[in-house]
C-alpha cells in the first residue's frame, strides 16, 4: 500500500494520532531491565498495545543513533514490529546537497523500507529531489515547527509581505508532482495554523507539538474542523509512550492514545 | 586540543583544505576488493598519505548511515587513523527540538569524539543550543550553501532588505557566546562572499562547493586575500579522494591535495 493510502485510511477509521516511538533507554520501566533488550520489548510491547488505534508510527532517528550499533539494531527489530498497514515514519529531517540526500533517501526509504520521512528544506529543491522521486513514499518537509526556534527564521517576513514559512508551504506545493509531499506544522502555532489552512490545501500535515511542548489538542482539533479537509496526523510521543513509567505502560499507552483519539473525533464531528 | 585551534594551527601552517572522506562503496579501487573491509582501507591510506598537508578530515554521515551498522562500524575505525591535531567535522546538517539535538550532539561529539560538525539553522536557536554547549567544539552553521537549491530560501530577501543568509550569519554572532561557531559558505556563491565578509567578521568558514560542484578555487583564495583575516577550511571531497580510480590513489590524492594547497597559498600571499 502506498504511503498516502495507509494515512487516509487511518484517518478514515478515526485515527488521527501517531505514536512517536521516541525511546530513551534511560526511561524505561524497571520490569524491562532483565530483558536482552530493553528498548526493543519496550517498543514491542508499546506496538502490540496500541496497533489497533495508531494512525503511524513515527520515530526518531536521533534516538536510535545515538545508541550507536544498538541503537540501529533497535530500530530495524521495532520496524519490523509494525504491521505493514500501518504508515512508518523516520523523523530525521534530513537535508542535504543532491548527491548526499540519495544516500540518505536510499538509507530511510530502501535499506530501512520507512513509508515516509521528514526533511529539512533550508537547502532547498536539488536537496529534497531525491526523496521526492519515492513516488510511493510521503515526505513531510518542515514549514513551521513546534519549537520556539521557529520563530528565529520560519517567521521572518519577506519582503513581498510572506513569512518564511508560507513560502515554503508555497515552493513544496509546487514540487509537489508526484503528490508524495505533506508538512510539518507545530501544534504551538495554533494561530498560524488557523490562518494558513487555505494556502495548505490539501497537503497531508504532520503536527508535532502536543502534549510535553504545549500544544493544545483540542485547539488543533477545532482548528483542522473548520477547515480543514485533507488527511492529517497529530505526533504525540513522551504523551503516550511515557504515560506511566511503571509496568502497565504498554496499557497506559493504549489508554492514552484511545482518550486521545476521542478527543479528536469529538471536535473534528463538528465540522461535517 | 580545542577545535579552533586545530583549525588555527592547521592554517598557520600553510594548510588550508579540508579532504572529504565521502568514501563511496561502489567507486573503490579494484585492488582494494580482497580487502575485508575495502571501505576502511580506503581511508586509512588516503589519511596516511594526506595527513601532513591535510587541515581537517570531513566525514559526511550520509556515506556510513547508508550502510547501516557496517557503516557505523568504518565510521569509527576510519575516525581512529586520524591523528589527534587534526580537526574532523561531522558533515550531518542537524537540527531538531532541543530534546533530540542534544541526543545528535551527545552521538557526534562524545560517542564518536568529533571536533565539530556542521548543523541546519532552519529551527532556531534552541535547536543548536545543545551543540552550542560544547565550548571546545566547532559548529559550522550553514548560512549559504553550494547547491543551486540555495537560491530557493537561503537567499530570499527579507522585508527588512538582508537576504535570509545574511540574517542567519547575523543570529549566529549573536548565539558564538563560547566562540565556538563558524559559518558554511559554498564556494558557488563568489560574489556573495566577497560582498559579506565584512559581516561574517572572524567567524571561522568552511567553504564547500569547489571541484565537482563548480566552486572555483582561485576566485575563493582570491576573495579571502582580499578581507578575511579569521581562519577557514575549503572542502574538497570527490576532487581528492577520486583524483585516481586506480591503484595509485593514495599517492594522486596527496599529489592533489598539495596542488590545491599551493593554489591557495600563492594567492593568499597576496593580502600580507
Amino acid at each position: 500500500m502506498q504511503a498516502f493510502q495507509k494515512l487516509n485510511s487511518a484517518n478514515s477509521n478515526g485515527k488521527f494520532i501517531g505514536v512517536g516511538l521516541d525511546t530513551d533507554p534511560q526511561k524505561l520501566p524497571r520490569n524491562l531491565s532483565s530483558f536482552k533488550n530493553p528498548v526493543v520489548e519496550f517498543n514491542r510491547r508499546i506496538i502490540e498495545a496500541t496497533k489497533e488505534s495508531a494512525a503511524a508510527y513515527k520515530l526518531n532517528l536521533a534516538f536510535y543513533e545515538s545508541e550507536g550499533i544498538t541503537g540501529l539494531k533497535n530500530l530495524q527489530e521495532t520496524l519490523s514490529y509494525i504491521p505493514q498497514e500501518i504508515l512508518t515514519i523516520a523523523d530525521g529531517k534530513r537535508g542535504d546537497i543532491g548527491n548526499t540526500s540519495s544516500l540518505y533517501a536510499k538509507s530511510i526509504y530502501e535499506h530501512f523500507k520507512f513509508d515516509s520521512a521528514t526533511l529539512n528544506p533550508f537547502m532547498g529543491q536539488d536537496s529534497l529531489e531525491p526523496f521526492l522521486s519515492y513516488s510511493n513514499k510521503l515526505n513531510f518537509i518542515l514549514a513551521l515547527t513546534s519549537n520556539p526556534g521557529s520563530a528565529d527564521f520560519q517567521k521572518q517576513q519577506l519582503r513581498n509581505g510572506n513569512y518564511l514559512y508560507q513560502y515554503v508551504i508555497e515552493k513544496i506545493i509546487g514540487w509537489n508532482k508526484n503528490l508524495n509531499c505533506g508538512i510539518v506544522f507545530g501544534a504551538t502555532n495554533i494561530n498560524e495554523l488557523k490562518e494558513n489552512l487555505t494556502i495548505i490545501k490539501d497537503l497531508p500535515l504532520l503536527i508535532p507539538g502536543v502534549g510535553a511542548q504545549g500544544g493544545s489538542l483540542e485547539d488543533v482539533s477545532r482548528v483542522l474542523s473548520s477547515g480543514k479537509k485533507a488527511s492529517f496526523l497529530i505526533n504525540v510521543s513522551r504523551g503516550i509512550i511515557q504515560k506511566s513509567t511503571g509496568e502497565d505502560f504498554a496499557e497506559a499507552a493504549k489508554n492514552e492514545l484511545d482518550n486521545l483519539n476521542q478527543v479528536i473525533s469529538k471536535n473534528l464531528f463538528l465540522r461535517s
